[in-house]
C-alpha cells in the first residue's frame, strides 16, 4: 500500500493528563470563566492584583520539572528498594506487628476514611467517632484508669505531656493526689485542678525509660524551667522533692517490675505517678492504674499499625479520676441528638475553656486519628481472647529465647520480663548484634556488654532459632517457664464491651467498617470547605507507597543503612521544601503542626541563648493568630503578648511598634500567619519582620496558608527566619479524620544550629540541636512518601499552578457568595487570599439564624460545613482549595445561597423563626420519616431543597448533637492567645 | 529480681487467629447452636447423615498445612519476584496502559465493587449499570455501531461469538444483509433474524488476524462444522461461499487498511462482516461501522487494564442495527421504575427467549463486569480529548520508531500503521529480538525475517531509542510523518455525552466512583445470599497480589522464563485443585464457567474421536440442569436429550435407563450438577455414573456445587470424567459485579490429551489438545493468585471446614426458615447439601404475593434478594456459604420471618392485596418522603419493619424496575435445556 499522507505528526496533545491537571480540579476552560466572574481576564493579573509585589519572589522554584505519576512511582519504587527489610527485635516502643489485611485496605488505603477531617462537626463524623470511641475503650480498658483521650502523637511526647500534666495538679493548690480527687464544686463535679499555673519544679524519669522518651521529656521540661532527674527506680525513689515521676512498664531493658511500691511512695510525697505502659503488655501485666498510676502513656503502634520507619502511630494518655479536665487532646464521649437518640460527639470541651485562663502547657491541636482508628479495629477484630493470645504466643517466644540463652550458658539479666530479654554478653555485643544480622535480624546493643531482644506478633520460631545463633546458642530442649510473677499477672478483665467480640470474621469486620465510613463525610462525597484546613486531593498515586511493605516495615532504630531509601527521600523531601519556603534548612521530625511551632521557637530560644541574649522572653502575636501559636510560645517558655488588629483584620503597625517599644530587648520574636487566619495578603508583612529584625527580635511565619504562597513568594526571602509548613495542608497528607499531621520546619541559615536533633540517631539533627521534639528520628516517617510524591509530579509549574487555582477558587467564591453574605476582609482590590469569611453576624441579628444553623444545615445538602466561627465568632471561614473542580465549587455555592433564601424566608415571616428548616437542621431520614411530622415545613422542603439532592443525598446518621457541654469553637481547641497573657 | 514463678508458658492460644477462623463466619460456639437448631450436637454427626457414604472420601486432603495470611503473602511475593517485568512491545491485542491510580485503588481494589454481583436486580445495583452503560456507550461510539452489550470474556472469544453471530443471521431466511435490516414485524420492530439455525457454512478469516484469535475461532468452528478459511485480504475476498467473514484493523502485523472495498464483497456476497478492532486506534482511524461492518468485536484491555498475564480483561461486541436480538452477553439499557423515574437494567432480556427455540451458539453467562467498569472509567477519566491524545502519542512513538528503521536502513514493511511497526530484518529477527530484551523491551519477533514493534500508552523516548539501538538504528533527526491514511482518519465525533466531560479531576472521579457504589449492594454491605452463586468472602490477603506490578504487569505472550513465578503459581494451583477433585489434570485456561463447560465437553468429544466414536454425539442432561449445560453442548456438537427428575428434584433413574437405552452407542456424555441445582446431595450420583459408564459415556459433574464437597468428596472418585471448577464461586475469586468468572478443567487421566492449548504457547497444553479456549494461554492468569492464596491459607483442614461450614449454614436456615416457608427439597434425614429452596408457590396461589415482590421487599430490609425462581419458578434458592456469621444469618432469617408476617397481614385482610409493602417495595427514601403519600400503609411501615433498621439503611435509588420487557429469570440468562432438545 502505498502512503498518501505527508502530514508531519501532530504534537502529542496533552488534554489534562499531567497530574497537575488532575490534582487541580477546573479546567483551564472552567478557571477562565471563574476568572471572569471575578472581573480578571487572565490567572497572572488576578495574582498581580492580590498578593503584594513586596512578597513576590524573583526566582522561580528551582525543583526537577514533573514527573508523571507512573515516573515518580517508578523512582519511589527505586528508593523502596534501597531499604532493606530485616526483621527487627529492637523494641524500644517499637514493634513488629501484622496489620489486618481488611483493616489496611478499607481505613489506611481508603479514601472514605483517610480524606475525612477531624470531627467537629459530630452530626458527619458518628464512625470516626465511633471508633475513636473505642480506642479510648482500649486504652482505658488495658491500662485500668477510666478516661483515655483519643490519641497522641506518639509514646515520647505524650510522656511529656504527662510531666506538663503531672505539673498542673501536683503540689500548688490542688497538688495534693487526694484532695485532686474530690470532686470539684465550681467545675461540674468532676474535679481537677483550677489553680494557677505552677512554678517549676522536679520531674523524675526512671532510668529504665525508653532513652527517645528520656530526651523529648527533657527537650520540653528545659523552656518551662523543669528539672528532669533521671535515676534508677528498681529500688525506690531518691530523696528529694518531685512533682512527678515516670515509669516505664515494662522497661526499656525488658524487666517487669511491681509499680506499686513505687508509686505509692510517689504519693507520699505528694508527686503523680506517670507509667509508660506497653499495650499489648498489660494484656497480661497488672495495669498501671491497679498500681495506683494516675497517668498512663505509650503508643498503640503494635496494634496493627506498620514501623513507618517512626510513624506515623497513634500515643495515648489515661487518666484517674479527677484530673479528666486536664487532659489534653482530644476525647470523645457520648451525647444525645435533637431527638434524643444518642450520638458521639467531642466531650469535655469545657477543660479546654478551663485551659484559657491558664498558661498553656499543651498544643495539641492534631491526634493520630487514622492510626488510632487502626488500632482501635485492630482491638475489635482481635478481642481480648486473640489479644492476650498475641501476648502469650510475643511472651513465649522471649521465654524460649531466655531459656536457649541460659542453656548456652548466657546470662539473662531479668528474671522477670514480658517481651525482651537482655543478655549479658561481655564485650560481645557488637559481635552478637552482627551475627544476627546476618541471619536477617536486626538486635539491639544496649552497650558493649548487653544485647537487648524484643519479641512480638511476628516473631517466629525462626527467628528464636536466628537469634540463638546469633549468640552461639540454640533452642532449649524443655518447654520455657514463664517470665511474668504471678503477683503481676492481671487479673481484670477488659474489652467486655459488645463491640470487641462482634466482628471476629473477615466479612463481619469489613461491613463494620463500611458502616462507620458510610457515616461520615469525608473528601470522596463532596468538598470540605474549611477555612485554614487546605482539604486538597490526596492522591491515589501518593498514597500508594505508604502501604508499601519497604517503606512500612523499617523499623525507625535501624541501622541507617537499611533505611538508605527513606534517607534519600527525606533528604530530598527536605531540599525541596527548602527551596518552596526560601530557608536554608528543614527538618521534617516534628510530627504536628503544632510540634513544628515548639521546635521552631525552641530554634529562636536556641539562638537567642546563643548569643547570650537569655532575657529575650517575649513572643509577640497579633490576636487573629491560631490559638496554638500562644500556646508554644508559652510552651518554648516565653511570654505572650497580643498585637491588636485593625479593622481590616490585618496587624495593627502603631501597636506593633508600641509593644515592640514596651518590650525592647525583652523581644524574642513575633508569630505571624501569613496570609493572615482571615485570609488576606496583608500588604505591611514585610514592614512587620522588618520592625521585629530592628528590635533583635526573630520572625516565625505559621506555615498553615503556605499553600497560598508557594511558587509566588518564600517566607525565607520576604523576612521570616523560621517557619513550620503542614504537610497534611499544603503537602497533601491526608487528614485522616484529625490526623496525622507533619509539621516540618524551615530555618534560615542562623538558626539551623538549633533544629531537632534526636539522641539515638546523629544523622536526623544536628549535635547542636534543641534535642527531638518528636519519638522518632525523622517524625512520621512512612507518611512523608506523599509529600514527595506531590512536589515530584506537581513540578514546579504545577506547584504554583496550584498556588493560583487555590486563590482564583477563593476570589470566586467571595464573588458568588458575595451578595448574598458579606465577604469580611479583604486585601488590596479587594481581593481575599485562599479563602474568604462570610460574615452571619448582621444575619443572625436579623434572623435569630446563626452561624451554626447554616453549618447544619449544610449536612442537609450534602456539605461539611466551613470553618464555624473562628477567626472571628459568628462567621464561616471558607477554603475552597485549587483541587475543586467549577461544578463542585458551584454546587457548594448554590447550597448556600439557597440556604440564603431559606434565611430570607425566616426574616420575612414565611418560615417560623424558632420551627424552621435551619434550625432544626440536620435532619434524619428517621425524623422524617416519622408518622407524626409536625413542623411547619414540609419533609420534602427539609430533604430536598434543591432538585440534584435527589440524585444523590447523605443521610447523617444523627440530628443536631446537644453541644451544651461544649465548647461551641468547632475549629480547633486552641484557645486564642488573649487567654495567654500575663 | 528473684523470679517467683515456674510454671510452664501455656501452649499459645489462636482464638480464631488463623485465616480459616476468618474466613468461615461463625464461631464454634455459634456453629454449635446453629447445629443444635438443626438438631444435631456436631457437625461430624450432621454431615454423616447429610452426605451419602457413597461419595465420602476416604482420603484426606494432601496438601500443605496452612499459611498464615503474612506467611502466604511472603510466599506469593517471592513468586511475584520471580517474574520479570520488562516492558513488552509485544503487541497481539495485549498492550501497555496506565491504570489511573483513582480508579485502581477505588474500583479493582474496592470490596465496594469487586464483591458485587451481576446485576440482575437493578434496584441494587444501579451503580454498576451506570458504570455498564457508558462500557456500551464507549464502544458503540467508538466502533461506530448502534448497539454494543456489556462486554466479552475477550477479544478471540468475541470473535468466535461474531462468528456464531454472522452464522445465525446471514445465509438462510435472513440472510440477505439488506432484508435483515428490515424491521421484523414479529419481534418487536427490532428487527433481526429469527430463523431456524443454519447448517454449517465456511468462515473466511482474515490472515492478519491475530493468531490466537484465528485459533479460538477454529477451536469453536469445528464441533459446530463450520469450516474456517485463513487468506490474506489485502487484496480482496478470494473465490467462494462464505457467511461471514473476520476482518482485524489494525492488522496483526500492524497494517491499517481500508476495510470498505472488502467488507462491501462480502455484503455482495451476502455475508456478514465481522471486525475485530482496537478501540484506541479508532479514536483516530475511520471506525468498523463507518466502513459498513455488521459486527466488531475487540478487547478493552488497553483502557486501564493491565497485562495480568493474560487477563481478565474486557472483550467487547458491538453489531449494527436489526440484529442487537442476537448479541450474545449482557446489554443494560435504561426503564422505568414504579414512580416514572428513569433506572438502568439489563435490557433486551427476550433475545434470550428467542435464543431458546434456537440451537443455541452461545453459552455465556459470565461477564467480565469489573474490567468493563475499569474500561469504561478510563474513558471516562479522559475523555475523548485524553483518549485521543494518547492514541496521538501512541502513534507518533510508532511513527518515530519507523522515521528511525528507514533511516538505518531497515525496510518498514507497511506504510500504513497505527502503534504496530513491521520491521523487515532478514535472517536477524532473533537478533534484533535479543538485543532489544538486553535493553529490557521485548519486541515479537514474527518469523525468521520479520520483526513487530508494538506503541502503546507508556511508551516513552527511551523505549523508542532501545528499541531502535536493538535493530541497529537510532532516532531519526526530522519529525515523522503520519502513517495514517488521509481517507481513513475517523472525522465522527465520540463519547459526546456528558458523562465523559464530567470528571476530569481525581477528586471528582473519585467522588463518581464513590456515588456509583454507593448505590449498590455488595458483600461489604450485608450477605448476598444468592443460591449457587455461593458470594463468600473474598479475603483482602488474596485480593492484594492482583495489583502487585510484578504479577500484573506481565504480558501474556512475554517469554515464559520471564513468568516463572507465574508458571511455578499455576502449576501449584493446578495441582492443587486437581487434589481436591480427584482429577489427573487440570487446566485454568477457560476464563468462565461456560468456557470451562465447553472446554471439557469437548475433551470427551476428542476422546470419543480418537477411539473412532464419532458417532457419540448425544449429551444427556437433567431438566434441573443450569442452561448452560445444555447451550454448553450444543456449542460442543452434541444433541442434547434431557431426562427427568423426580418429584424429590432428583434425577429419575427409570428416564435415565430409558434415555441410555434409546441412543445406546450415540451416548457422549452426561452433565449433571452435583450436589444438584436444588441443593441436595443426590444417593444416587454413582448409580447415575455407573450407568452412563456402562453404556460408554462419559460423565461430566459441573462443578457449579463444588463448594459443598472440598474435603469430603471428590468428583474424580465417585465418578466423574471431567469437571469444571468455578473459581470465582467456590474459589473465592470475587464476582466482581458479574465477572470476572474464571473456570479451570479438571480431567481424569484419559481425558488429559484433550485439555486445552494454544498456539503461541507450548507449556499451556498438550499437543493432542483441542485448541485454545480462551485467547490468552492460562486465561485470566492475573487473579488466579486469589486462589491460590485461599487454598494456601485454609490448608486442607480449613477447606474441608468451610465445606462444612456452608452446610451447616444451608441446614440451619432451612430449619430457621422452614416454619415460615416450605423448604421445596431435601435429600436424606431431611437435610439439604449448602443451599436451599424456599417455596413461595402456595402462598402466591393464596395471597398475590409473588417470590419477586419477596426478593424486592428484602431490599427494604437492607438484603441482595436470593435467586429467584431458579431452578424452580415461584421459589427463592439461599445459599448462605460458610462466611456468613450466625449474627448476620440471623438478620437474614428476622428479616424473612417479618416478611412472612407482613405477607400473612395481606392473607388476613390487614394489608390491601394491591397496595401494600411488598407489592409497592422497595421504597426510595423520596417516595417516602413525598409530602402527599396515599398509600395504606404508614412510612415507617414501609422504611424500618425491623427496629434495627434504624440504624443501618440501604436506601435504592431507584423503586422496582420495570422489567416489562424483560426476561424474568433472574438467575442466569442461559436459557433451560428443554429449550435445546430436538
Amino acid at each position: 500500500m502505498t502512503a498518501q499522507f505527508f502530514a508531519p505528526v501532530a504534537a502529542p496533545q496533552h488534554p489534562r493528563a499531567a497530574f497537575a491537571d488532575r490534582h487541580i480540579g477546573p479546567s483551564p476552560d472552567d478557571q477562565a470563566r471563574m476568572l471572569a466572574a471575578v472581573g480578571y481576564s487572565g490567572v497572572d493579573a488576578l495574582i498581580a492584583d492580590a498578593v503584594p509585589a513586596a512578597i513576590r519572589t524573583g526566582r522561580p522554584l528551582d525543583l526537577p520539572p514533573a514527573l508523571s505519576e507512573s515516573a515518580a512511582l517508578d523512582r519511589l519504587r527505586e528508593l523502596a528498594a534501597r531499604n532493606t527489610v530485616l526483621t527487627s527485635m529492637i523494641g524500644l516502643g517499637y514493634h513488629g506487628t501484622t496489620t489486618p489485611g481488611v483493616i489496611m485496605r478499607n481505613v489506611l488505603e481508603n479514601p472514605g476514611w483517610y480524606t475525612a477531617y477531624t470531627p467537629y462537626q459530630p452530626e458527619i463524623s458518628q464512625g470516626r467517632l465511633e471508633a475513636l470511641l473505642n480506642f479510648q475503650t482500649v486504652v482505658s480498658d488495658l491500662t485500668g484508669l477510666p478516661v483515655a483521650n483519643a490519641s497522641m502523637l506518639d509514646e515520647a511526647t505524650a510522656a511529656a505531656e504527662g510531666m506538663a500534666l503531672a505539673h498542673r495538679v501536683s503540689k500548688r493548690g490542688s497538688g495534693d493526689r487526694s484532695e485532686a480527687r474530690k470532686p470539684d464544686p465550681h467545675s461540674g463535679g468532676l474535679g481537677g485542678a483550677t489553680q494557677k499555673d505552677t512554678e517549676p519544679g522536679t520531674f523524675l524519669v526512671d532510668a529504665d525509660a525508653l532513652p527517645q522518651t528520656v530526651e523529648v521529656v527533657r527537650t520540653r521540661a528545659v523552656p518551662l524551667g523543669i528539672e528532669v532527674v533521671v535515676a534508677d527506680l528498681s529500688g525506690g525513689l531518691p530523696d528529694g522533692d518531685f512533682f512527678g515521676v515516670l515509669l516505664q512498664y515494662p522497661g526499656a531493658s525488658g524487666a517487669v517490675r511491681d509499680l506499686e511500691p513505687v508509686i505509692a511512695q510517689a504519693h507520699e510525697r505528694g508527686a503523680q505517678a506517670v507509667v509508660a505502659a506497653d499495650l499489648l503488655a498489660l494484656t497480661l501485666l497488672r495495669p498501671p492504674g491497679e498500681s495506683g498510676a494516675d497517668i498512663a502513656v505509650g503508643s498503640a503502634q503494635r496494634f496493627g499499625v506498620p514501623y513507618g520507619f517512626g510513624g506515623p502511630h497513634a500515643g495515648y494518655m489515661a487518666v484517674r479520676d479527677g484530673i479528666q479536665r486536664q487532659l489534653p487532646g482530644r476525647l470523645v464521649g457520648v451525647s444525645v441528638d435533637a431527638d434524643g437518640a444518642p450520638a458521639h460527639r467531642l466531650a469535655l470541651q469545657t477543660r479546654e475553656q478551663h485551659i484559657r485562663r491558664e498558661k498553656a502547657t499543651s498544643n495539641i491541636c492534631t491526634a493520630q486519628v487514622l492510626l488510632a482508628v487502626m488500632a482501635s479495629m485492630y482491638a475489635v477484630y482481635h478481642g481480648p481472647d486473640g489479644l492476650a493470645a498475641i501476648a502469650q504466643r510475643t511472651h513465649r517466644r522471649a521465654a524460649e529465647i531466655a531459656a536457649g540463652l541460659r542453656a548456652g550458658g548466657v546470662d539473662v539479666v531479668h528474671g522477670a520480663f514480658f517481651d525482651t530479654v537482655l543478655a549479658r554478653v561481655p564485650g560481645r555485643a557488637a559481635e552478637v548484634v552482627a551475627a544476627a544480622r546476618e541471619r536477617r535480624v536486626n538486635l539491639r546493643p544496649v552497650d558493649a556488654d548487653h544485647v537487648a531482644v524484643a519479641c512480638d506478633e511476628t516473631t517466629l520460631p525462626v527467628h528464636v532459632t536466628a537469634v540463638l545463633e546469633a549468640f552461639g546458642a540454640a533452642p532449649a530442649a524443655e518447654t520455657p517457664v514463664e517470665a511474668i510473677p504471678d503477683d503481676l499477672r492481671r487479673e481484670s478483665p477488659y474489652l467486655t464491651h459488645p463491640v470487641f467480640h462482634a466482628h471476629r470474621s473477615e466479612t463481619a469486620m469489613l461491613r463494620y467498617l463500611r458502616r462507620l465510613q458510610d457515616r461520615d463525610v469525608a473528601l470522596d462525597r463532596s468538598m470540605i470547605p474549611l477555612g485554614s484546613c487546605t482539604m486538597k486531593l490526596n492522591a491515589t498515586a501518593e498514597m500508594e507507597p505508604v502501604t508499601w511493605p519497604e517503606f512500612a516495615n523499617i523499623h525507625p532504630f535501624a541501622p541507617v543503612d537499611q533505611a538508605a531509601g527513606y534517607v534519600e527521600l527525606i533528604g530530598e523531601l527536605e531540599d525541596a521544601l527548602a527551596e518552596i519556603t526560601g530557608y536554608a534548612k528543614v527538618s521534617v521530625q516534628p510530627n504536628a503542626g503544632s510540634q513544628g511551632e515548639l521546635a521552631g521557637l525552641l530554634a529562636i530560644r536556641g539562638y537567642h541563648a546563643s548569643r547570650g541574649d537569655e532575657r529575650r522572653d517575649v513572643c509577640l502575636i497579633p490576636s487573629s493568630a491560631h490559638g496554638t501559636n500562644a500556646a508554644s510560645a508559652v510552651m518554648a517558655g516565653m511570654r505572650v503578648v497580643v498585637v491588636k488588629c485593625d479593622e481590616g483584620g490585618n496587624v495593627d503597625l502603631d501597636d506593633l511598634h508600641a509593644k515592640i517599644g514596651r518590650h525592647g530587648d525583652r523581644l524574642a520574636a513575633i508569630m505571624v500567619t501569613y496570609p493572615s487566619t482571615h485570609g488576606v495578603f496583608e500588604e505591611t508583612i514585610t514592614d512587620v519582620c522588618a520592625a521585629v529584625h530592628d528590635a533583635g527580635g526573630q520572625v516565625y511565619v505559621d506555615g498553615a496558608n503556605l499553600n497560598a504562597l508557594v511558587g509566588l513568594a518564600r517566607p525565607g526571602e520576604f523576612g521570616s527566619d523560621v517557619s513550620h509548613l503542614n504537610l497534611h495542608k499544603t503537602f497533601c497528607i491526608p487528614h485522616g479524620g484529625g490526623g496525622p499531621g507533619v509539621g516540618p520546619i524551615g530555618v534560615r541559615e542562623h538558626l539551623a544550629p538549633f533544629l531537632p536533633n534526636h539522641p539515638l540517631r546523629a544523622e536526623a539533627g544536628p549535635d547542636t540541636g534543641v534535642g527531638p521534639i518528636s519519638a522518632a528520628p525523622w517524625g512520621s516517617a512512612g507518611i512523608l512518601p506523599i509529600s514527595w510524591a506531590y512536589i515530584a509530579m506537581m513540578g514546579p509549574d504545577g506547584l504554583r499552578a496550584a498556588t493560583e487555582g487555590a486563590i482564583v477558587a477563593a476570589n470566586y467564591l467571595a464573588a458568588r457568595l458575595g451578595p448574598h453574605y458579606p465577604i469580611l476582609y479583604t486585601g488590596r482590590n479587594g481581593l481575599v487570599a485562599h479563602e474568604c469569611i462570610a460574615d452571619l453576624r448582621k444575619i443572625t441579628k436579623e434572623t435569630g439564624i446563626t452561624a451554626e444553623d447554616v453549618a447544619k444545615r449544610l449536612i442537609d445538602y450534602g456539605f461539611h460545613a466551613p470553618t464555624l466561627s473562628f477567626p472571628v465568632a459568628g462567621t464561616l471561614m471558607i477554603e475552597p482549595t485549587e483541587s475543586e473542580d467549577l461544578t463542585e465549587l458551584d454546587r457548594f455555592c448554590d447550597a448556600m445561597i439557597e440556604i440564603r433564601r431559606e434565611i430570607q424566608r425566616v426574616a420575612d415571616g414565611g418560615y417560623d423563626r424558632a420551627d424552621n428548616p435551619l434550625k432544626n437542621a440536620p435532619h434524619t431520614a428517621a425524623c422524617l420519616l416519622s408518622d407524626d411530622w409536625k413542623h411547619a415545613y414540609t419533609r420534602e422542603e427539609a430533604a430536598y431543597p434543591l432538585p440534584a439532592l435527589r440524585e444523590d443525598k447523605y443521610w447523617p446518621p444523627v440530628r443536631r448533637v446537644d453541644q451544651a457541654h461544649g465548647d461551641r469553637n468547632l475549629v480547633c481547641s486552641c484557645p486564642p492567645p488573649e487567654a495567654f497573657e500575663d
